[in-house]
C-alpha cells in the first residue's frame, strides 16, 4: 500500500534489512561522490514532450543479442544476495523469468549459478576473473552448460570491500557469503610479496583483469562477452574493435572507484565512440520509469537495476522483484505515453532537455 | 492584515484548507521536479530597471483574442474548486467579472459551466476531450451556447491523478468531484484490454487527444481553439500552422509529466517559433506581479494564475479571488514603475538580465 | 572585544536595535532576492595577488570631483538615524570628520541638514525630489548655504515603504521620522484620482524624477550632481552626456525594486560605458575591506557604506562610526598588501579572478 | 580501529586537542572563504579510469631536486607543534624519517632545527624573512649547517594572525611559541610610525619579503630555494626566470589572504607558464589519495600535507605521521590501480572529468 513507484521500495526497504546489511548495500565507495553523482545526473536532465502524438497501440518490444525482448530491464548482477533473501538468487530469478527479464547472475552469488538456471528465466552470467584461469574457465563451462546466454565480464572493481560507512556500520561479509559458486575450487594459493612491492599494486592486482585475459576469456567461449564498468570513449571504442558483443556503462552503483562521473554522464560520449547499432547498456542510479527514458534517450539499448533489485528481494521476495520491474516498465510507458513516444525507438535525444540548476 | 502580497494567499490558506486537500492543490506529479523548477525559473531572472522615465499616466491595458483586456491575467482552469469553497467556481467568476478578468472554466468543474457563465464576466471554456466525440462536441456547444468566448483545449495531462504527495496524505478526489459538467452523459463503456496490451499505452492513452482530434474540434466550433499545455518550439509553429487560435505555454504547473522544464525556461523558444503577434500566453509558478513582468518580457502576451486562485477563493470566496488579482496587478505596476515601464509594450526582454546564481 | 573587523558591528548591532527597527534596517524590498544578491556578488570573487611586491610606504588616497581624500570610504545616505541613536545623523558625521570621510547626508535625516553642516566634515547632500519644485530648490539652496559640495540625486526609490520583513515585525515609520529637513514647507497638496487612474502609475509615481526634473536640477545648482542608483550601461552614458559629475552604481542595498542585479554585478558595464576617469561610485553589500578592493578592482573610485553606518550609529555613535571606517581602511590597506597594491591605482581588474562556485 | 582512511585523523583528532587549538590549526583567515575553495577544487575534479591495463609491478617512485624518492608525498612547514605534542616536530621528522618523506621544518617550530635534523631524514628548511638580514642568513647557514637541502621561501603570508574563529574561541599563540629557531638572536628594535603613516603598509609589511629579498637570499645560499605561495601564472614564469630551483603552489591552507582560489584551480595555469620538467609542488586541502592523485594529473610532481600532519601527530605522535603518510599513500595507490596507472608518470590530465556538480 505504500509503494507508489518503483523507488519507494527503497524506502521501505529500511524497515527489512539490518542497518549494517542496508549500509553495505546502499553505500558507495570512498566520500560516496560517485554514487551521488549517479542520482543528481539523472536529476539534471529533463524532458521535453511532443504534443498530440497516437501512441495507442505502441510497446516496449526491443531485441537484445540478436534475441527480442518484452521490456529493456535487466536484472544487473548484485552479490550475496543471500543476506537479504533466503536463497536470494533464486527469488530473483523467478521475479525475472514472471517479468520477461534477463537476471545477471554474479559469479559472487550466495546460490550456484545451476540453482539459478534451474528456474528457467533468460539469463546471462557476471564474472569475475579468479586467480587460477582454470577455475575461471571451469565458471564459464558450466554456466554454458546451463544456459546462460552471454557472460558479463565486469572490470571495474578489481578491489572489492565494504564501503567506510557499511565498515563504521560494523558491517562485515559473512565468510561464505558469495562463494557459493566457487566451492569445490582450490583455494587460491597465498602470494608472499617482497619488502618493496606494494600492497595494491602488486597484491590486490594480481587478478585485476587485463586486455589479454579478455582476449583468452573470448577464446574459452562461444557466448558473447559483455564488458561492464565501461566509463570512457576510447575505451568503448577498444573494445567494440576487439570484438567484444556489447558494453555496460557503468561506475558500480558508485561502488567502484570514488570520483568516476555517473555513467549516465558519459553514455552519449560513449554512444558517440561506437556508433548506433552496437549494443550499449547502461546502469547506475536507475530509480524509475523516467530514469529508462533518460538513458534510452541519451543513447542506451537497455538498463540493469541493481539495488533496486535487492530492496524489492528483501520486501517480498521474488513477487517483490516482479512487482518492481512491473512498477518500473509502466512507469516508463506513461513517461513514453506523456512525451508522445509510441516505441522505444520514437526516444530520441531531442526529447531531454537540461533541467533547471536547484 | 497579514496579506501584504498576492503570494501571501498561499501562506494563510494553509489554515483554510485540509491538508490532504492542500497536498493535492499544491503537489506536482512525480518527484515535483518540474514543480520546483517552475518557481526557480522565475527566481534565476532579475529585471535591469530603466532610469527617469515618465510612467505618469501609464497603464497595463492590452487586447486578447481581438478583445480589449484592462490587465493581462486570467484565471487558470483549475478543477474541483467545491474542494475548498461551495460554489467555488461561480465564487471564481465572480471575483473575475469584479476585476475585468477572464476566468477560464474547467471541465472539470464542480459547478457547470452554465453557473459560471450566468454570473457574467469574460469567460473561455477548458476543454478536456471526452471518450465519446459526441459528448466532446456537446460540451462545446453547451459552451458557446452561453457566452464562452474561447475554447482552451489542455493537451499535456491526458493521465490525471493526485500526486505521491497527497496520496500520502490520504486524498482521493471524491466521487462527484469535477463531473458536474459531464453529468447527464452516458457513462464510457469500459474496454477490456487485450493481455499482451498495455494498461498505459493501450488503455489510459485511449482519450488522449491527437492531432487529428485537434482538427476536428476545430471543425466543430466557431469559437476560437487555443492549445494549453504546449513547451517545444517545433510544437508551437506546428499548432499555428494548424490554424489554432493561441497557444499557452504551461506544465500544468508542475503537475503533468514530471522533469519538463519550467514554462518560463521555454517561453522565449516558443514565441521565437511563431514570432511577434501571435497570442502566446503563459501560466505556471506565477505568485507576483513582478513574475507577470518577466513572463511578459519574455514573449508572453497575458498569464494564467492556478494554484494562487485556489488559495485565495479557500480564503476568501469571490473577495477573496478579486483581491489577489488587485494585489497581483498593482504589484505588475509597480514593476513596470520601478523599471520605467508605461504600458505593457514597454516590457521588453533588454530589461531582463539573468539573477546573481544563489 | 567582540568587534574583530567591520562586519562584527552587524552582530553586534542586534543586542543595541529593537528587532522590529533591525527589520527594517536590514531588510530589503520584496522577496530580498537584490539583498542576497549584494552579499553573493563579492563572495563570487576572488582575488589573485602579485607576489613579491614592494608595498612599503603605500597609501589608500584618492581624489573625488576634484578634491584630495585619504581614502575611497564614504558614508551612504541613510535616512531617519534617529531611530538608532539620538541626533543620529550628527554623530555620524562626527564620526566621518574624524575620519577624513565624507558623509552623503540624506534628505530624509532626522536632524537638519544645518546641524550635519555644523560639525564641520566633508558632506554632500542626497537629494530626493519633492512634489514642489519650488521645496525641492530650497532644499539644495540651503545645502549650499551650509558648505556641502555636491547634490546626490537619487532616482531609483521613487516609492517607498518599509520591506515586508519589518512591516510582518511590527515596524512603521514614526510619523515625524526623516522630515527634519522639510520641516515648515507647505504639505504637498493631496490630489484625487480619477476612477480609471492607477493608484501607482498615476499616484506614487508623481514625484518619480525624470530626465526633464535632472536638467532643470543642474540648471537651478551650481553644485556637481551625481546620480544615485544606476545599474545600466546604456543609463550610464546617458546621464554623463547629461552632463551628470558622476555616477553610483548601487540597487539601494537591495531596498528598492527586487530582483535588480547586484550593484557590483553591473559595475564593470558601467564602467566601460563611461571610459576611464568618470567618476563611478558604488554602493550595495559592502561589508569588509575585500570588498573595497574587488569594488575597486572592478572600476568604482570610490564605495558608500550604508547599513555598517547604521550598525556602528547604534553601538557606539560617532566612535562607533569612526572605528568601524577605520577598521574597513584596515582591511583594505592589508587586502592591497596582501595582494602586492601600494595604491589605489594598483588595484586593477586583473588581480580579481572567480571564486569557486559553492 | 576508527581510523580507515587518512581524512579520518581530522575526525579523531577533535579529541586530542582543546577547541581553541583546534580552532586556530583547523581555521582559515577572514571568511574563509579560500580554506572551503581548497575542498571544493578536489570534490569538483572527477577520474576517468582507464581500463584493462597491467598495474602489477607499478610503483610511486618519483624525483625531486635530483634526488630519488618512494613516493609524492611530503609534510608541509607547519609552525609550533607543540601545541600538540611535546617535541612536535621531532615527532613529525620521524614519522617522516619511517617512511621516506621530506620534512619541510617551518622556521617558527617550536623545536629548533638542529633537533629535527639530528632525526636524519631528509629534510627541507622553510624560511620566513626576518627584520634583520644577519639573522635570517643566520638561520639559513644554521640550516645549511645541519643538512637540509633546500630552503622554501613562503612569500605569502607576510602578517600572520589566528583567525577569527580561533580568536573567539580565546586562542592565543603562546608567548614563546614559534621562537625556538628565533631565539638567542637580538629582538628587532620597534620602529616607530609617523602618524600619516599606515600601520599596515608602512608597519607590518616592513618584513614582507621582496623580489629584491629573494635575490639577496640565492646570493648567500648554495641550497636551492623554491618559493612556497604563488598563485599566478604570471609571478610563476618571473620566479623561474630568477633561478628559482622550484614552486609550491599554495594558498597557504587558507590561512593568508581570504579570497584566493584555490591552490588547486590554478595549478594548471602555473604548470603551463613553466613547462614541464621544472618542480612544481601543490598544497592546501590535501586529505586523501585521490587528491594527490588529481593534483599530479594535473601538473604537480609532488604535494605537501599540512592540517593532516598536526591531526595525525595530536592523535599518536610520529607514529601517527608515519600510518597517515602510509594510508595517503596507500590511498593514491589504490587510485591508481583503479585508473590503470601503472607509474606516476601515467597520472596524465585526461585521466580526470569535472564532477557533476552538487
Ligand atoms: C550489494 C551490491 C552488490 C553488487 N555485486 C556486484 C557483482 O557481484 N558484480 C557486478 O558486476 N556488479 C555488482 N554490483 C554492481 C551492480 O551490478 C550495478 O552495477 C549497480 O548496482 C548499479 O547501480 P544501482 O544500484 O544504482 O542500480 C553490486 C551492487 C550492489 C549494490
Ligand atoms: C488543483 C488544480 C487543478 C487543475 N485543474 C486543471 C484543469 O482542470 N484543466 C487544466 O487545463 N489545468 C488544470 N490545472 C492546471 C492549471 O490550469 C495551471 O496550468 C497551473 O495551475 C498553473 O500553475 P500555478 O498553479 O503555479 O499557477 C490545475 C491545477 C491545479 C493546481
Ligand atoms: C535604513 C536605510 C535608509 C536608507 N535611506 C536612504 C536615503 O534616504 N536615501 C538614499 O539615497 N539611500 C538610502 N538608503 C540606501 C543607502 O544609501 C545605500 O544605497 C545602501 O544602504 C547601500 O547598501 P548597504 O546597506 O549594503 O551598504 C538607505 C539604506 C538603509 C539601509
Ligand atoms: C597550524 C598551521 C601552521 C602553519 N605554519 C606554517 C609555517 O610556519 N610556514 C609555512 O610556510 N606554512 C605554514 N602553514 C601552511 C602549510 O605549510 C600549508 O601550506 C597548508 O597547511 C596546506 O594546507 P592543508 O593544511 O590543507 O594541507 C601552516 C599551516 C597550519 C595549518
Amino acid at each position: 500500500p505504500d509503494i507508489l513507484c518503483a523507488a519507494d521500495y527503497e524506502t521501505v526497504a529500511r524497515a527489512f534489512i539490518d542497518p549494517a546489511t542496508l549500509a553495505y548495500i546502499a553505500g558507495g565507495s570512498g566520500d560516496e561522490r560517485s554514487l551521488a553523482a549517479n542520482r543528481q545526473a539523472f536529476a539534471r536532465r529533463g524532458v521535453l514532450p511532443r504534443l498530440l502524438r497516437d501512441v495507442c497501440g505502441g510497446h516496449t518490444r526491443t531485441a537484445l543479442l540478436g534475441r527480442p525482448r518484452a521490456h529493456p530491464l535487466l536484472l544487473a548482477p548484485v552479490a550475496c544476495q543471500g543476506l537479504v533473501h533466503a536463497h536470494g538468487e533464486v527469488h530473483s530469478a523467478r521475479g525475472a523469468e514472471a517479468t520477461d527479464t534477463v537476471m545477471v547472475a554474479s559469479t559472487l552469488a550466495s546460490c550456484p549459478l545451476e540453482e539459478v538456471a534451474a528456474v528457467g528465466g533468460p539469463r546471462w552470467f557476471q564474472l569475475y576473473m579468479q586467480p587460477s584461469r582454470e577455475v575461471t574457465a571451469d565458471l564459464v563451462r558450466r554456466a554454458e552448460r546451463v544456459g546462460f546466454e552471454a557472460i558479463v565480464l565486469t572490470v571495474d572493481a578489481p578491489v572489492q570491500s565494504p564501503g567506510r560507512a557499511a565498515r563504521r556500520a560494523g558491517f562485515t561479509l559473512p565468510e561464505s557469503a558469495g562463494t557459493a559458486n566457487l566451492a569445490g575450487y582450490p583455494a587460491p594459493e597465498g602470494r608472499v610479496l617482497a619488502p618493496t612491492q606494494s600492497r595494491i599494486l602488486d597484491g590486490m592486482m594480481r587478478e585485476a583483469p587485463t586486455a589479454a585475459d579478455l582476449a583468452w576469456l573470448m577464446d574459452v567461449t562461444g557466448l558473447p562477452v559483455l564488458v561492464k564498468g565501461v566509463l570512457r570513449a576510447d575505451d568503448a571504442r577498444a573494445l567494440q574493435r576487439a570484438g567484444v558483443a556489447g558494453l555496460i556503462v557503468s561506475n558500480h552503483g558508485g561502488r567502484a572507484l570514488d570520483g568516476v562521473p555517473a555513467s549516465l554522464d558519459v553514455l552519449a560520449a560513449v554512444r558517440a565512440a561506437v556508433g548506433p547499432g552496437y549494443p550499449v547498456l547502461l546502469d547506475s542510479g536507475i530509480r524509475a520509469g523516467s530514469d529508462v527514458f533518460t538513458a534510452l534517450a541519451l543513447g542506451a539499448d537497455a538498463v540493469l537495476v541493481g539495488r533496486l533489485q535487492m530492496y524489492a528481494l528483501a520486501v517480498a521476495g521474488a513477487l517483490g522483484v516482479a512487482h518492481m520491474i512491473r512498477l518500473l516498465r509502466e512507469e516508463l510507458e506513461l513517461c513514453m505515453a506523456l512525451a508522445g513516444c509510441a516505441t522505444l525507438a520514437d526516444i530520441t535525444p531531442d526529447l531531454l532537455c537540461e533541467a533547471a540548476p536547484c
